[in-house]
Parts: C-alpha cells; sequence; structure tokens
C-alpha cells in the first residue's frame, strides 16, 4: 500500500482516483453475444456456454432433483449459518417496507402510493473463484418480500454441468425455483430477451465480471431496468489513535482478498496506527490462501495521513465508498456526518464481512462512486410505487382554477378543457 | 383513432406496441456535442446555443436581475395557481419521507437506514413548444424537500436570450438560483461533465427530446446518475359503460395534445361508449390551438373494445401505461387490481391534468411499458438511503459462527479471519 501524508485538498480527487473502467472495447463482443441469444435463444446460450465454460449442456434448467440432491450435500453448519442469516435479512428488509398513507392535499383531493412488486425479476449470481451463495440471500430475500411473482436466477455451472449445492441449497431456501446454468453476458442477454427456457424479466440485479457490466448496461439502454451501474468493490476504514491496527488489517485483507481490481483506503489520523496496520496487513496476508489476489489489491491501494478527524470526513465523504468502517473513539457522531457511502460499519467491532453474510443488511451496494447518488439494494429495489389519485366532484371544483390557470399558461388548452367540461356541468 | 374490437390475446402484444424509438441513430451528433462540451466547456455551450438556439449569448447563467423581472412579468392568477399547486405538491411528497428506524437483527446488532439528500443534483426543464414551469415544481419541491444542496436548472433559451418569466418564477419559488440558458444535449453534457459556469451534478433529472434522451442514457454509461429512461407521453383509459365520452375525449385529447409522437389508448366494455367518444374527440378537436399535433397523435392512436372489464384490466396491466385514467362504476375496485402503472386517477372527476399541475402526484412518469420496472419521481428519487449498523462485541459473538461459516464456504479465508480476530481477545 502507498502511504501519503497529509495531501492537500486540491489533490483529493486525483489521489480518491479508482481505477478507470472502460467498458467500450468489450461493447462489440457483448453486442454479438445479446444478438446471438437474441435470435438464437437456448441453443445460443448452449453454444456460449461450451465456448466460455466449456460445457455442453443438455438442458439449461436446473431440475428438481438437482435441487434435492444438493439440499444434502450442504454441511448442517452451513445450512445453519444460511438460515441465521436469511433471519436477519428477513428481519431488516422486511422493516423497510413503507405503508400507503393517503395525503388529502385539498378537501376533496385524494393522492397515495401503493408498493406493488415488479413483477418479473432476474438474478444474476457470478461463479468463478468463489460461489456466492450469500448473494442470492441478499437478493433473494427481498424480490420474496416484495412479492415479485416470477423470480429467475442464472449462475454459470462448472465443468460437470453443475451449480454449487450451496448456491441450490440457498435459492430453495429462499423460495426461488427457476434456476437457469448460463453464466456472462449471456445470462443477461436471456434474462432480457428470453429464451425458449429461460424467461424474460423487467429488472436484472447482482454482480459479474466486466463482460455482465457491459450487458447489464446495455439491456439498460434498450428498455430492461437494472440494480445499479457495477464497479470493483471497495471499503475506506476511517481510523484515529483508539483503532486496533489488527482489527484494521483485518478489514482491509477481507476487501482485498475479493480480487485483484478491489479497492482498499485506509484514512487515519495517527500515523503509528498507519504504521502499525502496514505490519499487520503484511502478518496477516501471509496466512490467506487468497493472498496473491489481495497483494494485487493491495498494490493499488493507500493509507491516507490526515492531519485532523474533519478533515477525515471530508475526505471520506468525497470518496463515497462502497464499504465504510469507522473506527473512531466517537464513531457515532463521526458516523452522523457522513453523506456518501454504500453501508457504514460503526465501531471496533462492527466489521464489514458482519454485513458482507449476516447482520442484515444488504451488501449489493453502489460502488465507485456512485453512492453519491445510488442507494445500495433494498426492498425499494424491487418494487414500483405507483401514484393513485382520487378527486370528489368538490375536490375537482377546488383544484379547478390552479389547474386551467397553469394549462392555459402552457398553452395547452386541451388539458384545461379537461377540467372545463367537468365543471360545466 | 383505429378501433379494434375484441382482439384474441396473442394479439396484445403487438397491438400495445409502442412506436420504436431507436436513439442509437443520435449517437454519434450526441457523442461529438457531449465531447465537444468536456473539452470547451462554456464555450462550447455558447456555440452550440448559437447554432441551435440561433441566439449568441453573453453569459449562460440568469442573473438575479433577470430573475426580479421576470417576477413582475407573470399575473397575479398565475402566481396564486403556481403557489397552490406547490402547497399540494410539497404536502404529499412531504408525506414520502420514510423515517428511520433502528432494527436490532439480533441481540447486540443494530441495522439502520439514514435518508440523505444527493448533494449536486440537475434539473432539465425542455423548452420548444410550450414554457413547462411545472415540471420545474415536480422536480424542484422533492429536491428541495430531500435537503440536496446544490440544485442547478437548464432550460433552452428563446431567440431574445432569455427563459421565460414563468419559469422563472417558478424555479426562484421553489428556492432554485442556479438557471442556466442552455438546453438540448449540450445542457445535459454541461450538467455531466461540468463547465466553468454550470456546475457537474450527481443525478440529472427531467424530459427532454430526444436528443436528450439519448444524452441522459449516455452521461449514465459514464457515471451520471439519470431519473429514468424516457419515452414519448401517454395515457390509457378503462372505461365501461357508466363513462362519459366527453370527459374521456377531453382526456384522450389532454394527452395527444403533447406531442406528435403521444400515444392514446381507449380500453372499453361498452361499443357505444367508444362510438361517442370518438365523435366527441373530433368535435372537441376543431376548437384546440394544438389541433395538428393532437390528430398526428390520434392517428396512431387506438380504441379497444373488450368483452369484458376483467380483460380490460388484463390488458391494461400488459400496456403499463404511463397515465391510467379509470372511468368506471366501480373505479376503486379496479384500482386495486392494477399492478403496473405510472400514475391511477380513479372515477370521473379525476383527470389526468388535475395530477399533471396541481394535484400533488407527481407529473414525471415512467413512459414506454417502463411502469413495469420504474416508478415516478418521488422523493426517493432525491435522497440516498445509506445503510448503517453497529455490532456490540455481544453482537459479534451472536453473529460470528455464522459469519465464519459462510465465508469458508465462500472461500473467503480474510472475511473469516475479520471475526475471528475480533473474537480472540
Amino acid at each position: 500500500m502507498k502511504i501519503v501524508k497529509n495531501p492537500p485538498r486540491e489533490k483529493w480527487k486525483a489521489l480518491l482516483q479508482r481505477p478507470y473502467q472502460d467498458h467500450t472495447a468489450l461493447y462489440q463482443t457483448v453486442q454479438a453475444i445479446l444478438e446471438q441469444v437474441k435470435k438464437d435463444g437456448d441453443s445460443a446460450i448452449k453454444e456460449l456456454t461450451q465456448k466460455f465454460d466449456g460445457v455442453l449442456l443438455d438442458g439449461l434448467q436446473v431440475t428438481e432433483e438437482e435441487i434435492a440432491s444438493a439440499i444434502t450435500l450442504v454441511p448442517q453448519v452451513l445450512k445453519e449459518a444460511i438460515q441465521q442469516a436469511k433471519n436477519n435479512i428477513e428481519k431488516f428488509h422486511e422493516a423497510q417496507w413503507q405503508q400507503p398513507k393517503i395525503i388529502e392535499t385539498m378537501p376533496g383531493v385524494q393522492c397515495w402510493r401503493k408498493n406493488v412488486g415488479v413483477e418479473k425479476v432476474g438474478l444474476y449470481i457470478p461463479g468463478g473463484t468463489a460461489p456466492l451463495f450469500s448473494t442470492i440471500l441478499m437478493l433473494g430475500v427481498p424480490a420474496v418480500l416484495a412479492g415479485c411473482k416470477e423470480i429467475s436466477l442464472c449462475s454459470p455451472c462448472n465443468k460437470n454441468g453443475t451449480l454449487h449445492p450451496a448456491i441450490l441449497y440457498a435459492a430453495n431456501l429462499v423460495g426461488i425455483h427457476k434456476i437457469f446454468k448460463t453464466g456472462g453476458a449471456q445470462a443477461i442477454a436471456a434474462m432480457a430477451f428470453g429464451t425458449e427456457t429461460i424467461p424474460a424479466v423487467y429488472k436484472i440485479f447482482g454482480p459479474g465480471n466486466q463482460y455482465v457490466t457491459a450487458a447489464k448496461q446495455m439491456v439498460q439502454m434498450q428498455g430492461v431496468a437494472i440494480d445499479m451501474p457495477a464497479g470493483p468493490s471497495e471499503v475506506c476504514v476511517l481510523a484515529d489513535d483508539t483503532a486496533n491496527p489488527v482489527y484494521i488489517a483485518a478489514d482491509l485483507l477481507s476487501q482485498a482478498e475479493h480480487g485483484a481490481d478491489s479497492q482498499v483506503i485506509l484514512i487515519c489520523t495517527s500515523e503509528t496506527v498507519v504504521a502499525q496496520t502496514m505490519k499487520e496487513v503484511e502478518l496477516q496476508l501471509l496466512a490467506l490462501p487468497r493472498k496473491n489476489i489481495a497483494q494485487k489489491a493491495l498494490d493499488n491501494s493507500t493509507a491516507i495521513i490526515v492531519s485532523n478527524l474533519l478533515e477525515g470526513i471530508d475526505l471520506v465523504n468525497e470518496y463515497a465508498a462502497e464499504h465504510l468502517i469507522i473506527c473512531c473513539q466517537y464513531a457515532d457522531s463521526v458516523a452522523e456526518q457522513i453523506t456518501a457511502a454504500g453501508s457504514v460499519f460503526i465501531g471496533n467491532y462492527s466489521t464489514e464481512s458482519a454485513g458482507d453474510y449476516a447482520s442484515g443488511t444488504n451488501h449489493t451496494l453502489p460502488t465507485n462512486a456512485f453512492a453519491r447518488a445510488y442507494s445500495g439494494v433494498s426492498i425499494d429495489s424491487f418494487i414500483k410505487k405507483i401514484t393513485f389519485q382520487k378527486l370528489s366532484q368538490e375536490g375537482l371544483r377546488n383544484i379547478s382554477e390552479t389547474v386551467i390557470a397553469m394549462a392555459e399558461a402552457e398553452g395547452l388548452q386541451a388539458h384545461a378543457n379537461a377540467v372545463k367540461v367537468r365543471m360545466a356541468e
């Protein structure tokens, strides 16, 4: 990790720059995949799965038998852990429901919003170096709570043409039964356009590699909604001299092991804590199975020493981290000053991995400074809030002059007429 | 309007097809504009404004004097109407705030969400055939309520280099003081990248022509958030034999006058009501100043006679209209069965124009069947919901086995370690 001491404010922007990810180079490749799937459906998916994943599939959909057999393969201790995480995620997301309130804005003018689950949603769960069954809980639990009627899940299979048992177990536990063995841009294409086997959906969720990200961006241009733009995962730790270097190092490494492109930032008021943390990072790194990946991520990462905590808070808000861990003496009041972050972890015992798996908050969060404008996934992501209004004759009378004056001033006479014909009687 | 009687379900999709809008042909033109503005800032804006709007501007920002003088030009009756509309919009949108609740998912594990306004937002208000000051209320009121700190507004000026007084009046009333005289793709570019005068923002809102729409889509790919994808405005009226053809005709026309590309759909159980409505449309059309525009929109529009109301409801949900007006005897229970629409107007006195201007609901709504996955603009559109969590030592202990089991099963040892180092003490 690079160490920077007291950078002047005019250097902050450059210092906090994420590694630039330009997906335009991929667009041509991804466009071809999108078109192939649109045209040839299932047979395109099978061809692309053979090409990219090296396996020739008979059927794309996971069968009941495969699910049943996967369930027997998951160790009891993991089943209990997944169940506990599910309970917590349910508890937190259920409380996000907003009960509709009827607002009478003027006598006889009633307005309200109603929550309706997006009818058809698709969840993408990456394969690759780790079987991310936790993401199934993070997307599937709110989808079910929101009342989404049709939930599909796509995930790339391994060389044997199967999905990891924990993936199938978690999906089944959540209540997702339409599971398809396909990954990459072709999975996104299938969910966007539909194939004979894989239904088209209205909104696509989930992380993925740069092909998946590019495909999501491209189908969004064609009218399919997506959860949010994606970039590599990242953590920022804000610490003062009361922080524990052992804990900080463990948190930085837990982010760094995600991928070589992960970003890790330490912002600290204490030079000593930074130095001790760097030593701890070296030490803990040695024991990690994914140490090569973590080392690469650390090479792109920075520790910044600031002269005081207020400057640190400004820096943190400027960075708009996906995950922000606050290890400071007055962590609560620091947390109150955070204006941009995906998810905030307060104090020494709130490690990021608690939220990654099981505390109840969602781990699908805005990266790449998107936290300036985007929220993480929540039950809101799976519902539409339809507005309703009901005016009585008196209500329309009360509002009629206002509407007529405004419509006429905008030069929209038919808008005014729609009120006038009703008032004429 | 075309009249179709009892179309079989397999024909619905084709029948409800929106006119396809392919913006890819515009991308090259828009891309050049985006790059020019990114590179040359204010001088690019001035050059493009001269080219497209035929006016050479001295300054891009509307001055205090211009605002003060505009205020004197707005008639008192319009001022009162705008004030009334603002009050109602405020009342409805204020009630959308969700108070944060702390959820203790397990003993010692506290999770909550906090609403924080998007710090910098940009509102685009089209010029063209109508001065849409009502859109300023619809976007500006929730932006201010959400606590957005920096709100910019761009709108194209007329040939004299000025903005319509009602635009300036409404902006000032809402509390927006950074107003810039620029329109089209160049305005979107300015708000996305920033110029010497126009600040870069994190999220861009507002309707516009196809260049504006394409520019919004393209800057979204580069990390700037937008309110929603846009398409031509549309209304669907669902009526039975109790409906008033005079009212229906007025509602259809108020949508049709928006633009030649507007779409108008009538779904009705009564052939007689359809026939009477068609006659009324012809009659009312004659008196409209924008009758040529409305006629063109009607040419692309359809009345569908259905054999019963349940079929009508299915059809309406399939269409997913931006605006849905329900003129049926049991309008309330019909409304309860709506699963996809931007905004729903219940009963004979709930004309769309009430909601367009002043009832309190937002008029920035999902078109083009985006209502299947998107909500209209609300206070949610201007805030981020940041999640927070705070675990006590006991809380982390309670959750530790769960996190460790899941992290290890996903092959993420450093995630498990971040818990273990804290439990070791």
